[in-house]
């Protein structure tokens, strides 16, 4: 049994009192991940931003709205936990200002500057000890598996797993596990469930996680 | 028996095919409305954006994801319906540009230009026929009543609700019901089940609705 950290679901980045970027994260993923972990015999606390879905009962619950928060509870626990699967969508942007008041519309263009919030796994990775591991998660567009590698050695993941926008808040998904060499370990295609054990397979096989195969 | 429209929820305006503008509208008061509006013996359509409210079984619910969309199917539907009430917050801001890929981070400040959607409420106002009424609502987070009433005039509204930040994605709230000549109705503090009873009996005393109290 291990402590573990799972961040899911999207976070919310406020123009003003009304108004946020955020992403369609439905934290189903997260879910099923954390559930195969309790399965597995683990502890699993959740670092979540705003989702409808339902999580475990017997996994602890911390609810975040935004990207800082997210990372700032994800350190928290990082620190007396042995990996972390950072399956969140944290918004990446957020407004360089953020107005007290809500934004009055005056018939104009509304010219928005936006910085980057800081990279939750990349930022937790980098303060791993030998002992923990940390596995991404990589969302894009286009020419997937080369930008996941790049993201996996640039934030020194154990395991990076690149899946594309199609899987957002859809009960299936269609994701490739690549180890830390940057080896294809295997292309899942089928529901969040069994994604969720494929992953945990390749967390065990990866990451020295001495835990049982799901039943 | 009227036709009746009910704009419901919030929109998204995609910046490209991950990130989005929105707000926490949840769909919640439009549900009440529509709730209401069934038992006093109407034929209810709800034009909603993204929400996981569940809305009366009788209601007609037609989804949209942007503005621009929920205008065009309201617009439909009101042609051959007798009242709009717009509860919705539609996103009033979308990217000038939608990139069609993923924005990559580069470590720099994303300069976005933000235009206004179409004014849902207002638009179809001003194509309304004598035998057709609109209420809007406004949502402000500070000069409530005063911002309320100059939407109200611009807008060409038979009545408008005034409420605050406070009502997002709650299950209470706290408004002002205003009527086209500026004078308080009344002020409402419950949940939203009383509101739209307390709505509903403005529209019948105010917009020449022949319905019967909701029983």
């Amino acid at each position: 049994m291990a402590k573990i950290v799972i961040t899911s679901g999207p976070t919310r980045q406020y123009l003003d009192p009304v108004r946020y970027l955020t992403n369609a994260s439905s934290g189903q993923m997260g879910a099923a991940l954390a559930a195969v972990g309790l399965r597995l015999g683990h502890d699993v606390t959740i670092i979540s931003g705003p989702v409808q879905v339902e999580y475990p009962s017997k996994a602890t619950v911390v609810s975040v709205m935004t990207t800082q928060e997210m990372l700032e509870a994800t350190a928290e626990h990082f620190k007396l936990s042995t990996g972390l699967i950072g399956v969140a969508a944290p918004c990446d942007y957020m407004p360089k200002v953020i107005q007290r008041q809500k934004i009055a519309k005056v018939g104009g263009t509304l010219r928005l500057e936006l910085i980057e919030t800081p990279d939750i796994v990349a930022t937790i990775a980098a303060t791993k000890r030998e002992d923990q591991w940390v596995v991404g998660f990589a969302l894009e567009t286009e020419d997937h598996r080369h930008r996941a590698i790049a993201k996996m050695q640039r934030k020194r993941c154990n395991l990076m797993i690149s899946n594309s926008a199609s899987a957002i808040n859809s009960s299936q998904t269609d994701l490739e596990i690549l180890n830390a060499d940057s080896f294809l370990i295997e292309h899942v295609v089928g529901t969040k469930q069994h994604a969720a054990i494929r992953i945990w397979d390749a967390i065990t096989n990866y990451c020295g996680v001495g835990c049982r195969r799901p039943s």
